[in-house]
This record gives C-alpha cells, sequence and structure tokens, in this order.
C-alpha cells in the first residue's frame, strides 16, 4: 500500500493559461464505488489504464492500493460498472524541486482548475507557484469523486436550491 | 474481461470424503461490494493473490475482470475494506477430461460442500462424478459473496424466522 501525502490548491486560469508548460494528457476515470470509506476507481489514460482503492483521508495523508491493467479491460470496467465519470486534461510539470499535477478539468467541471503536490511528509516546506490561490486540502467537494457526482458547474445551483 | 462459463452442483460429505483428492488450498476471500450487479472480491491463497470484479450472470455465464495483486496488499485490501468474508479450502481434480473444483466450506458455512466445472461453451456435455448431488447453478443462495453474507450454518434459521 503506498500512502499518498498529497496538498491541493485552487488554480488561476488566467495565470495558468499564460505559463509555459508541457503536453497535458486526457485523463477518463469513473468510480465503481464512491463511499467515503472507500473509492474504488478506474482511470484511462493515453495508453496505460489503472484500477485505485483508496481509503479514508486523514489530514493530509490518504492509504492507496493502485493496480495497473489492460487499457480495454478499463474501458468495459468503465462501461460496465461506473456509477458516475469524469474527464480532465493533466499537467505534470516541476517547479522549485517539486513535482507538481494540474488538472484542468472538462464536461460538466469546466471552469475548474485544480493542482496539487505530493509531499514526503506531513510537514515537509515547499514554494508555491505563481498561478496558485486558495488551499483546498480536505475540502470533500474538490475530491475526484465527489466532482463525478456533483460537478463544479452545478454548484451554484445546488446553493440555491 | 473473461467470460466465465461454470456450472455448480452439491456434493454429498459422505461420497466425497472417501474420495482419494489431492491437496486442498485455503481461500480466504472477502467482499469490498456485493452488489447483484457487481462484486468486487480479494481472494487469497496460498501464495497468490486476486482482485476480482464481476458483473451480473446471464444464464450459466458470467463476466469477470481478474488480476493478480501482492499478498500482503490483498491481505491489508481485506482488513481494510471487506464488508464480509468467507474461508473454504479449494480442492482441484480432474475427472472425465473436464477440471473439477470443489470448494469444502469452513466457518459459518461448514457442512457445505460445492463443486464446479467450467465448460467451454454453455451447451458442452460432460460427466459427473458418483459424489456429485444437486445442480444450484443459478442459485443465488450459493453464490460466495451470499454466502459470506448469509452463510449456510443459519439458512435454517433464516427460514424459521
Amino acid at each position: 500500500m503506498a500512502q499518498e501525502i498529497e496538498r491541493k490548491f485552487l488554480v488561476d486560469a488566467q495565470a495558468w493559461n499564460s505559463t509555459e508548460k508541457p503536453a497535458g494528457a486526457v485523463f477518463r476515470q469513473g468510480y465503481l464505488v464512491t463511499d467515503p470509506q472507500k473509492t474504488i476507481r478506474v482511470r484511462l489514460t493515453p495508453g496505460k489504464a489503472f484500477l485505485t482503492i483508496k481509503g479514508l483521508t486523514t489530514g493530509v495523508t490518504r492509504p492507496e492500493f493502485e493496480y495497473e491493467i489492460p487499457v480495454t479491460e478499463a474501458t468495459e470496467l468503465l462501461n460496465r460498472f461506473a456509477v458516475t465519470e469524469l474527464s480532465k486534461t493533466r499537467y505534470t510539470l516541476p517547479f522549485a524541486g517539486k513535482i507538481w499535477e494540474v488538472d484542468v478539468f472538462s464536461g460538466t467541471n469546466t471552469g475548474l482548475i485544480v493542482a496539487e503536490i505530493e509531499l514526503d511528509s506531513e510537514d515537509e516546506v515547499f514554494a508555491l507557484p505563481g498561478w496558485v490561490t486558495l488551499e483546498v486540502t480536505g475540502d470533500a467537494r474538490y475530491y475526484n469523486a465527489n466532482l463525478a457526482l456533483h460537478p463544479y458547474t452545478l454548484w451554484s445551483q445546488d446553493l440555491s436550491s
């Protein structure tokens, strides 16, 4: 089992768009289970696919079990078993000695850009890129499983209802 | 994806006990999900472990996606995420040109012995060993996920309640 130690931030679209970056990779991901206690995800990326089981987040740490699976089977699993799905383009880029993953969401989550940094320990010190804004680590609304169920473009409707 | 085509039979304990057989393998298996539409199972066997996703059974055919995973991770997945578990000893033995898998259940399913044969097509003809009794293919009570939830030794109590 891996222990993910991650912090998550919102990204300013204008600053991000004017940043030089590598090519992104389109991710299609669906959830077979979206319990808070247990998330089971199938992720399809260009040329690779993964089945991932994640447990409950404690602070910024989350247990994660990830297995690579054949791309064709990932498509079948998504089509047969996913209760909800989302898509996004992921950019992976270095900043100040660390790797940032920036997810530009599409579909019903268009408009949302989120950056994540994986840390070696919970108290590790790191530098923030200029395009990063508010920290949202631990904010359940930004969990990908929740974004698949309650997409970003519908949040204002959720609030007014 | 594999398509499982299987038929399942009850086994007479006395006839089975007096049959010559190879050594059995103890299986510990737990279910992360037990929906009828979708079963997600972790199976721990001597030296190997598997994560398996099965869909809905149609006739004697069931879609199955199986991935080998590290034994240590299987134990962790069972301990963290299994909603229900069972254990059994599996015997694998040839009969009349086909392979039979005989599961002698233990724990709360003690007393139940079930034999399965995997077929190449739904209408394949095969011979029945002498220790086989009633066919239970498609009887949901004998699905392993259901035996984990509603163990065999409690069936009479379930009926009388």
